[in-house]
């Protein structure tokens, strides 16, 4: 069993953790991981909308018995707060992905390895080989190579395919660009080593971005999903990055099998809306057609509560699980999903839900917009 | 009859009785006392809340006779601000409760007793013992205990019971986690002595939270209450902790006579309401069938008249005596007290309200964005 | 001619002004010229208010001769930025009272005296015997007293009664309750020598309190307006201090002449509305019956078009006058009025307004509440 | 070509040319280049409204060939941020207007000369000899000299006079009054060397405001543009600095061939409503009778986005090009302007626009409370 050592005891929000991990990262590194697209505006919104939910709570329910266990396609997860991929680890600690993977597995929760990885997918999976995993999909111009990453996942034991759909071209994050941000000598994107350009670290500003310019297929469309679908098949195929009610829509239309509501944490396009403002629109759309995920600004517990009631089947966090990596390894992972489980099964009592399923009936509201205060 | 000290001249608002009170105050002590539920949103809002209401007052109405003296569930009270449930008086002054219970009935208010009280409700009561009292109850799941504290309550002359309903578990104030809170040696909760694990003081975090854990019944639900109320007649019982109207309505259903809109002063959910953003359906959902109470942001008369204004039959205050007490100890609390009920009086005077009807007349609006401009 | 000193051309806008009186002011001056009651929540609602207005400004009209000259109640003004009753000028500069009426009347402005003043307001009209002046009336319990002062207004040649409505009871300006406010030896309310109480300046906090106190009826109602306006003919009665509809109607049916929308600075009730956005309901209530006037946050020629496209009929303006006062005396209160007067034909060209009426055709919209901005 | 220097590729943002350009400029000049109107709530809500929009973007649409070239008024562009008029460019750098009007060629934008410019007209047109430039004029009251200047526009090959209708005076912008802001020795308005006043600097304030007060017509009438139209012929007019929809329509019908939404950067009547704001309701006034512009507050590309989405034609962008001018030149503003380009060219990749046709398609909204919860 993970054991969090003795100095998280002092870490008590994931605040906490980003300040810890902050210490630890190179400065390079924690822009890496913190910043946002442009002026961040989606960044902020992402966590500040939460600040703008109420949660009206209902009293004298029995909450003795908190039942936060569900299934995402079918799979048990502890808890519905999953990690959601993110690319680099081994830039947070040594052991990297296989650290995040090892702690998800401990807890219960769900890790969705990036593309993106330090690690292979098969290092990955040789890590947590008996917990459900996914595997999250760029898909390249070289769709052969997107094929034998496919292959890869499925061999692997993954069991969703995870395909971003909002990284046609990367987004600018302009601290990486004025940091010029590149992976440190003996750091490789591990699944990609076969798809590196030979000058990927010559030119200014951000080298992941001239990778993805290099690679990623921006010419990819809905009707294509149905060929990834059917090279994923068995596995299910997740559309991750979508914000509209008639883009969930399309994929459902194009063969996926769930939607997952996300901006990428505000790195991609700025001035898009805040997820959790998006998400609505999205579970109506799609009604009991299929799951639909969330991720974006998820800093607790409580926050995760809103996302749920809105109608999230589960939420995936991302920096949270970063920084808990940073600062201390597998047990700082742990510690962070350990966190987030306990305030998500505390405020679930808080707000008179002994389950998942109670959540869901108008527990949440959006607030109203005070004329007075703004400028 | 309680005498101010000279020093409190110099304290003109409740701010400054906060002030006063936290030089007073170990740390520990004022975190306790200060601190709302992880972000504190809920701790924000319920006084950042009043800023969004507008008094739009009458102008040459005769108020040259100010009437304030109202009833609550029968008793005579000289104003409608009385002295809300709070833990542990004696952290802030060695008198603890029987100083406030002594300046509340000084000064014709109401002191509702707290369970956590670190004096006994027998020795609250006879440090006031003509006045109103009522005695607020958390529900453990020793109904044998449970039970008792009902009868040592009516025997002591209280006059209603207060059952707490937002609080199943513990929220978490994130202050108490850090500085691991517990009662200092020399005090504990009197009423609760032979309930006390005896194991309390071990751990980390807050050791409250241990107890409510321990003890507290998170399987309590409304048709349990109706046992209350059985256990509890003569005596009239409130239900406190209400945010939602169904929820109000239901407490009427099973026994309750007056329901008390409260988020425990941000110390249970956070993203809850504002109480006073909750008060207006609670309001609607009961009629005319009860009385309704509030607390939660109240820091001054004119905050009072707010919500009374919305429909209020009294309005508690929980930190503001406890600045009080803090700074003077019964000359604190009758001084906070007094300053209240002088700033509702003048509020009334200039909104043009001679009695407390009058507040109810379309004197209140919610700032809102204009009518008709939203699409 | 009033001519400003050099010194005054620094001063660019009115917060100039302040920053230049605050130099020349006693601190208990100032803090009584500046604040507000309570949390003060009023005062800066009053100001703030502007900004959330919207000038819809028209293009290609001929603003070659901007014409701002006005009547009110008959008389003449030049334009429509008029002086509102403040006490004790002469905290200000030793010329007083004098000093601004003087002033007013050379910019062709209307000066509104207080009965506060400290020169009697004969004096106050042989400092400006030509000029159409108004009399701002506080109704004291001794209706003789009160008639007395009718009287002498008659016979001074002042031209309307200003009865204020808003102030039953002083509001706790809680610097002056700090500062215990009273006025320096040598300095006293001229218009009331005979209404002094004796003991005035015994006591703690604001000797203005214990004053209203002592002297102004709080039992004065509607009805007892029809005696005052009779007693008041043949001059006008205008009440000023209303914010609602119902109370402006409630005034024109029991004899007043025209109605002041105001909240006294933000000096009476806390939480009060901002005047601008009270002002479109009393101009609606009113329709043609008479002219609606405006004071509350106008800092600023734009300001004040912003009132008169809402439908004053003049704008009434306090604190920036005594700025004016105590920074240069008579030539600072030209200073501000004439850079009042400067910016208000400005802004009225720039929104393609040639003149007063065309202000109420469409030019003003209240800002949308944008949902994201809020707390 | 023109190649930006090597310290330009640490300019990341616009808001960075702006730190450049402010340590070359003096405080005269950078404040005369900055500044807005009075209290600057127009200067501020032209760019802060960006952030109250949302880009709703979808997904997996063919982005690998974002088309961003367009025609204004049939000429080409090869993306639709071009340059708007401000005066003058000799204050940023020695070359001044010449190279704003080489780089904006070399990089297939457009300048719009300004009237005010440091440099005749004609020597502007001769540094871009082949590129589509407009011509920015004032009306003046003298129309023999206004006649002109339009006769010299089109003689030099302008393509389009755009008509400024929002300075029938000079807005005050209170940097330029404090500064007394005039032309250094050496720098004169070279279009209007025969206009000048012989005592232009002599006063106080603003030496601009001098000018446009002795020539500008604050008569100039809807009626008058079309003498204006006929003089201006064949060349298109534009009419520049609408904000109203009445006014669109009005300067069509009028003779103008274009409008152009600005409030001429927040310089000219302060508590003006932003400009992307104002934009909807003009593009839905003119529907499908001609092309509209806008200016105001874009600092970034994704601000562009915003303005097209809503039915701009083209974007015009001036305090950037400024920035960029005095940071290096010719060079600076070729940064600038590839900076925006590139910017605009990703967000519309990222928003799931190939095109700018397919920006109008419900891409943007404005963020507001939600539907159906005021009363």
């Amino acid at each position: 069993m993970i054991q969090p050592p003795a100095q998280l005891s002092s870490l008590v929000t994931v605040d906490d953790y980003e300040v810890a991990a902050r210490e630890r990262l190179t400065p390079m590194a924690y822009d890496y991981y913190r910043s946002g697209a442009d002026e961040e505006h989606t960044l902020r919104r992402n966590r500040d909308a939460f600040a703008r939910y109420e949660l009206w709570y209902r009293t004298m329910v029995d909450v003795s018995s908190p039942r936060v266990a569900t299934t995402v396609l079918g799979d048990d997860v502890a808890f519905p707060i999953l990690v959601a991929p993110t690319a680099y680890h081994r830039l947070a600690c040594a052991e990297g992905e296989r650290a995040t993977a090892r702690a998800a597995a401990e807890l219960g929760s769900l890790y969705c390895a990036s593309t993106l990885a330090t690690t292979t997918l098969e290092d990955v999976a040789s890590a947590a080989p008996d917990a459900a995993r996914w595997f999250q999909l760029y898909v390249h111009k070289d769709r052969d190579f997107t094929a034998r990453l496919l292959a890869r996942a499925k061999a692997a034991g993954y069991r969703a395919i995870v395909v971003t759909a909002d990284t046609p071209v990367l987004g600018r994050r302009c601290a990486d660009v004025r940091n010029g941000f590149c992976l440190p000598d003996g750091l490789v994107m591990e699944n990609l080593v076969d798809a590196l350009p030979p000058d990927l670290r010559e030119g200014a500003g951000s080298e992941l971005a001239r990778f993805v310019a290099s690679r990623h297929d921006p010419a990819f469309v809905w009707s294509d999903l149905v060929a990834i679908a059917a090279q994923a098949a068995p596995l299910p195929v997740v559309v991750k990055g979508i914000a509209r009610a008639d883009d969930a829509r399309r994929a459902l239309d194009h063969g996926a099998r769930a939607v997952w509501v996300s901006n990428h944490g505000g790195r991609q396009l700025d001035l898009a809306p805040a997820t959790i403002d998006a998400l609505p629109e999205v579970v109506r759309a799609v009604g009991d057609r299929c799951e639909v995920y969330v991720d974006g600004g998820v800093r607790s517990g409580t926050h995760a509560l809103v996302a749920l009631a809105l109608g999230a089947r589960a939420v995936f966090v991302g920096r949270p699980v970063l920084w808990g990596l940073a600062a201390a390894g597998a047990e700082g992972v742990a510690g962070v999903l350990t966190l987030l489980r306990d305030e998500l099964i505390r405020a679930m009592q808080l707000a008179g839900c002994p389950d998942l399923e109670s959540t869901r009936d108008d527990v949440v509201r959006r607030r109203l917009a005070p004329a007075g205060s703004f400028p």
